[in-house]
């Protein structure tokens, strides 16, 4: 294992925190919010000073950086920055025990939007405080390495230097590769997200949204996340509002892989794309079967529809904004929901859950399977838009979903030693594994995790990395051959 | 497709089972029950009238016949033996809706012991019917093709065809070849659970059951089932009764192939079984953890684990069989309960559920995963039982569970119309899929499944009937291509 490469990498990555927490910083001075202001001082220099620890260790580093370092650099890295992440919280008394900012700092990289807040608003929490929760969202919604490979040049890389960190970071089965250098790609991405952010805040402040707001919503909406800055998530803002917000979910939920292409201008291809049409497919085949569900509780059909697109888009690209207390529709809405959060956002977006194209694997995996049954001699293979895809990942596809699967009930039964109900239980750990953020029952749009013991916070948090990071690069710093010379 | 030949092998499957009508019409005429005994008399004729039916068509029958042709004759096969199956009760009057009749036979064939039958008891039900009931979980538990195999000639047949219909009825990822003729395999395999069964009955008797309560609830134990002849379930009987059916119930869950290796004298290869240890572990854990949460419900310790052990055995096993009421049990054992449910019991055996050999090979699968994400050019492979696994068993064990999470959200969603609880619908389709038999909230033990509309229980059947024959022969009778010529 190369550790001081893996040392410079955790450098750089405390080193651009220390930079994202100056916007939070200036912000409180502005407000005269002295205590979150100081908060986020101290915070910057504890950052800066580990950062220049880690460089200090990754001095003289050796060439020769493959998947096991990318792995454990990104693993650690997340770990290391929500540790201090979490400093702010507690510093401005805001958040005032550990184990509670932590875990809503890692809801905010993650994307997840899970809060222990009780009372959450502006006046109760200070403007910088919100800003941080919310900004924290942008950053880990297209991830801080992918940032870091798009600005900062680091000397002695090789391409599968970029590769493997881009990799064990990105979301989805397999990351397109745009553009023949990474590098590039890295850029493309960050400029796309950007643009696209810049959109959605446009959108809202012609809706009569005010900028703290509108770049707050933006946020959580770029990242597919949740944390919102009022006690009613969107519930107070105009329908117009919420129509464009939906519509921007759906937006960050679709692969970025085909913005670029629509920037090349090769329409066809976008039109084609196998997962887009089931994403596409699956939200409005929810949206319908919640509009039938729900159609007795509201005012009229326009006032249905809204919502109910509102909570399908939110819930299956796992960003988990509310309009309304889904958690009091009926069982056949709910279990949508509940699928939904299983199914989560296309491959390559910043949405988290299994992803739409492994889902789409899985069913021509089981189409394949009974084929093969029929006809045994008969060889038989897997197609993604035309293309073979191989057996590798395949296997990758199958095996994700199972540990995927172990994970989940390794987690529940933890999480369920507090005694709180199945329901309860179940929804939390599915929408921590899958950053959605709110569940049903105790943790429902409503509510929130404060009353978890101190293991179940822990459990969830590991969750919500293990979700954000699909799974390798948290469980290999369990694995012992991980740290073998 | 070999038409006529799977006409011939439904044709005895019809037969086999109007042989198995008459112990049932004994027992009425017995008592006096003439409306019930008539009501199996009518069933053994249609019974032999379509068995005579089948063997028309199937007349002629040319060689060869393939793993399609198992699936279907499997899948076809135990479908018009539970549509007959199903009549005894509507003729009888006792479950005068065919739907109820239907889902009751599917629940005992299939050996999962879901009841719509909201008032149990010996004089509110005949003692036949409720001996029918019974009966069919233990022919379903070996499989009536198991039976087919053992004791009827079938002229024409080759090793291949044997192959076939055993692989597609015999749960668990494998047929361990027990000896090298298929035939004598099938007969010993009867032998044992016929022995098994009979011990089971004595041990009972000897602690002073009566001899129906005896041979009914063995083969409820012995098809790991779940159908009792009392409200109570085995709530009323005495502790030495639960404890013996705590035992048989786990001896039922083991691999049978371990009995004949035992028969064999080979002990060592019986203790070193990577899965029997994983299963008796996986029990043990259980009964820990739910002694532990409830330990404060029961009077001592020894009622405690008394109760523990027979939920964690019955759940794990897929029996179903309760001595209280483990709805009311605390979050945790409900959790634990829920995980087992889903686990199951050992391959090879008459439990339903994914199997411990899966979980088995999904655990070293990840475990191999990660190796080969820290290691990608090094070949791993994986051993059971210090035996290499083919990668096409594991390629199939993934995409097993790819496929039955699939169908279990599928079946979840459409049971949720419905409009009963999260809760519920869950642990129905929980229990209906892995043949378990009463899941929580409305269908736990004290609950059944009659409030279910038509189109949920049909849903529930054919979970039911994917969960005993493991997906696939139920499966391909709905792939255009099986029905190709």
């Amino acid at each position: 294992m190369n550790y001081r490469m893996i040392g410079r990498i955790i450098a750089l990555i405390l080193a651009v925190e220390a930079v994202f927490l100056l916007p939070p910083m200036l912000i409180s001075f502005a407000d005269g919010a002295s205590l979150a202001g100081m908060a986020f001082v101290y915070t910057f220099f504890i950052a800066l000073a580990l950062s220049l620890c880690f460089t200090e260790l990754g001095r003289g580093a050796r060439p020769g950086f493959y998947a096991r370092e990318g792995l454990v650099s990104v693993g650690l890295g997340w770990i290391l920055m929500s540790l201090v992440g979490a400093l702010p919280f507690v510093f401005s008394g805001e958040i005032p025990r550990f184990i509670d900012a932590l875990f809503e700092i890692v809801s905010g990289f993650t994307t997840t939007g899970a809060s222990i807040i009780t009372e959450l608003g502006i006046g109760i929490q200070s403007r910088g405080i919100l800003f941080w929760r919310s900004f924290s969202h942008w950053l880990g919604g297209m991830g801080v390495l992918v940032f870091l490979l798009a600005v900062v040049p680091i000397s002695g890389r090789s391409d599968g230097f970029t590769v493997h960190l881009l990799r064990a970071e990105s979301p989805g089965p397999n990351v397109g590769k745009l553009v023949p250098r990474m590098r590039r790609t890295a850029v493309i991405l960050y400029m796309l997200y950007i643009a696209l952010t810049a959109a959605n805040i446009l959108f809202l402040l012609l809706g009569g949204m005010n900028w703290f707001d509108a770049v707050c919503t933006a946020f959580g909406t770029a990242g597919t996340s949740g944390f919102a800055v009022r006690a009613t998530s969107l519930g107070e803002y105009s329908p117009y509002l919420q129509w464009v917000t939906t519509v921007f979910m759906l937006l960050f939920g679709v692969n970025f892989t085909l913005y670029y292409l629509l920037l090349m201008r090769n329409v066809r291809d976008v039109l084609r794309d196998e997962e887009l049409r089931l994403y596409l497919g699956i939200f409005l085949l929810s949206t319908v079967m919640i509009v039938l569900n729900i159609r007795r509780r509201f005012d009229g059909l326009g006032e249905t529809v809204r919502h109910a697109a509102f909570a399908a888009s939110s819930i299956m690209t796992t960003t988990g904004f509310a309009t309304v207390d889904f958690d009091q529709w009926p069982a056949l809405s709910k279990t949508v929901l509940f699928c939904l959060m299983l199914v989560g956002a296309s491959a390559g977006s910043t949405g988290g859950g299994l992803k739409v194209s492994r889902l789409l694997l899985l069913l021509k995996s089981m189409g394949r399977n009974i084929r093969q049954l029929l006809r045994p001699n008969k060889v038989q293979s897997i197609r993604l838009n035309g293309q073979p895809i191989p057996e590798q990942i395949m296997d990758g596809t199958n095996a994700y979903l199972a540990t995927y699967m172990l994970l989940f009930f390794g987690s529940l039964i933890l999480v369920s030693l507090d005694g709180f109900s199945l329901d309860t239980n179940l929804s939390a750990v599915a929408a921590c594994f899958n950053n959605i953020g709110p569940g049903f029952a105790m943790v429902g749009p409503t509510g929130n995790y404060a009353a978890y013991s101190i293991l179940s916070k822990l459990v969830l948090i590991l969750d919500m990395l293990i979700g954000r990071l699909e799974i390798f690069p948290i469980l290999v710093l369990f694995s012992p051959s991980a740290w073998k010379r």
